[in-house]
């Protein structure tokens, strides 16, 4: 089965007013963080803050008037889900969704929010898919595929139409893979539209599945990743194929490099990624030489991210710079040293964040006390500082997770 | 002094392709939250992720060859300074920023990773003023208001003229006021485009300076703000009566309106704003039933948030809505009950967050101790069920810290 680049464009003809055309903008700080000259096209302004609207639109807008009406069918804990779900209530079909029963219950809750019975089944997507097929039997639904299907694959091609239509001189995408329908799809358009174009996948190392395949290669899968939504073990037999004639190359992207791409999105170019969303910078901070100088087009593919994810990564990201500073002193258990602490602290500059104290430690003397400080400093030189100025005074502080100070 | 129309669209010729025209974007979720059919205009999209840059830039091409020569001057702690900074540097202009001494460091080297001159000086505002008018006359440089200059109003208003071109069916645009430069120029241009159009200011109640001179009322001005980039003592001589002709009305917003917009625009339209830059939607916020179903065009003016302020309003929102529920427990103190007490929130579906034993308190028993347990949880109603749960168990939890629970 092959997909075409007219199916494409009908796909976008098809879609056109019903999922955002999204705007592709240039990001002069994450250019000036990678040497590439970055373009980010911001699938997570969608109403449901992810790409996967487009080609489960497609797919819904492809049945007949009987097929709708019976309803759709989608395993999905993620964003897969949402889109069906939204795109199902819109045009009157009835959605069911099923989702492992670990899916945390927020995911659950967004995706009834559109309207969609959840099935909650199974420990593993495993075990969920084969109950999708079994209610797509028995029930007589249609089954929406996240990936695997021709109709998905050229609805999520029509990103590539717009990034080019808006720079037509991009000289690469950088494209999330998970089972490789984003990819596919966009590889087919982009090539189609400039044939010099190189198109790149980003695949988180821990599931390498696409990697895997191609290469014959065996690298372990699994794991806890920033980036679940492409957390996939199996890719698909429409897009493999695809992504072997048409993808230059394949970039694994560790978790420290994933971390790192959410919060430049966020800090740099205030917008919220998702771990998937953001494997694209983190191939270019990966493997910076790779694209110096290119004009680079990234797909931010969706900003589902959880609120307290993104707030531990914005966290860390303060201690690795040493803005968060973390010390203990050993002090002698008398009134007034804390007050004089805390005076010095404020005439080094540092804002205390967090005090506690430790008595019942046995590598402090009977009569002292260990000191836990946790301050906000300007930079890790300002860190470095205040430490000093600590360690003139005699109070010997033993710094504590600084991270990469 | 008049600012007409036409000068305004002769301010959007001239900067051109030197300043991101932005984006605006139905905002569904928004839409959903508020009542309002609300569109976004992302100006913390801009190069410095704020709109100052568009003021900044024509009054800087006003400026004979001979004045951009000698360089500018400006006073500012933060959009501002970067705006002029960053095109001053572009234009190869010199550039002397004067701000308060006061002003965080990471303010102070964003403007000079511009390449700015950066001078400290003054306790306030008006401090660091007067030695910026001085330097403007000491070294012959050009001073470049924030909002109390002609040209730079003009800048601004290039903004709506955007927004209406993409949507010229919007009802009302709702737009941030501190000096009033922002507010102004729109006011201007919106209404000359369309003149039935609804123009309303947000400004922060706890400087309602715009407020108190247009009705000689006398709310005081002062304190805290998450919307430091509106919060201005004193307005502009030049913008007060254009404000005072063509603003309907001005909604004052106060912190608890500004977190929430803050939290919303992160969460649910996955984009950062900094607390001025949100007050368009917590005046939304704040009175939903003046915009009920009408189309809502505010501008996101700017993105400039600190991190660990981020975080915060992250973890605040995540504690108000139940999903980090934190809670007491006076327990036995012998082995094996922390152990009981885990596997029972385990079986509740609550994610341990955090442990800490106190054993010193005097309303324990001299062989109990105090438990503060933190978890996460899926809602405030499964917040609830944990609590009973553990009230059943004779543990007798005390809520602690639950916000609006």
């Amino acid at each position: 089965m092959t997909i075409t680049l007219a199916e494409i464009e009908a796909a976008r003809r098809a879609i056109a007013g019903a999922v955002l055309r999204t705007p592709m903008l240039p990001a002069p700080r994450l250019s000036a963080l990678t040497g590439a000259q970055v373009f980010v096209k911001y699938e997570n302004l969608q109403a449901t803050n992810a790409f996967k609207e487009r080609g489960a639109l497609v797919k819904l807008l492809s049945l007949t008037e009987e097929e709708r009406r019976r309803g759709l069918v989608a395993m999905s804990a993620g964003n897969h889900a949402q889109a069906v779900a939204y795109h199902g209530r819109r045009l009157g079909s009835p959605v069911t969704i099923v989702m492992p029963v670990t899916t945390p219950f927020v995911k659950v809750a967004a995706t009834r929010s559109y309207g969609a019975e959840v099935v909650l089944h199974g420990e593993t997507v495993e075990d969920a898919m084969e109950r999708c097929v079994m209610l797509a039997q028995t029930r007589g639904l249609t089954l929406v595929h996240p990936y695997d299907d021709a109709q998905v694959i050229a609805g999520q091609g029509t990103i590539a139409l717009e990034m080019l239509e808006d720079e037509p001189s991009l000289d690469v995408i950088v494209v999330p893979i998970g089972g490789g329908g984003l990819i596919s799809g966009n590889a087919i358009a982009a090539r189609a539209v400039k044939p010099t174009i190189s198109v790149i996948g980003a695949e988180a190392q821990l599931y390498p599945a696409m990697w895997d395949a191609l290469r014959n290669d065996h690298l372990p899968i699994g794991g806890p990743t920033l980036a679940e939504g492409i957390a996939v073990k199996n890719v698909g037999a429409l897009t493999l194929p695809i992504v072997r004639d048409l993808v230059d190359d394949i970039i694994l992207v560790d978790e420290a490099h994933l971390e790192r791409a959410v919060n430049a999105f966020m800090i740099l170019q205030k917008t919220m990624a998702e771990g998937a969303g953001a494997a694209g910078l983190a191939a270019l901070l990966a493997k910076p030489e790779r694209f110096k100088g290119k004009k680079v087009g990234l797909i931010l593919s969706g900003g589902n991210i959880d609120p307290r994810i993104m707030a531990s990564v914005l966290m860390r990201e303060l201690l690795r710079e040493g803005r968060i500073f973390s010390f203990r002193l050993t002090i002698p258990d008398r009134p007034g040293v804390l007050g004089q602490i805390a005076t010095r602290l404020g005439g080094l500059g540092a804002n205390i964040l967090e005090v506690n104290h430790h008595r019942g430690l046995l590598d402090v003397p009977a009569k002292g006390a260990k000191l836990d400080v946790t301050v906000e400093t300007r930079d890790a030189t300002h860190a470095r500082e205040i430490a000093s100025g600590l360690a003139a005074d005699g109070y010997a502080p033993q710094v504590i997770e600084t991270g990469e100070m």
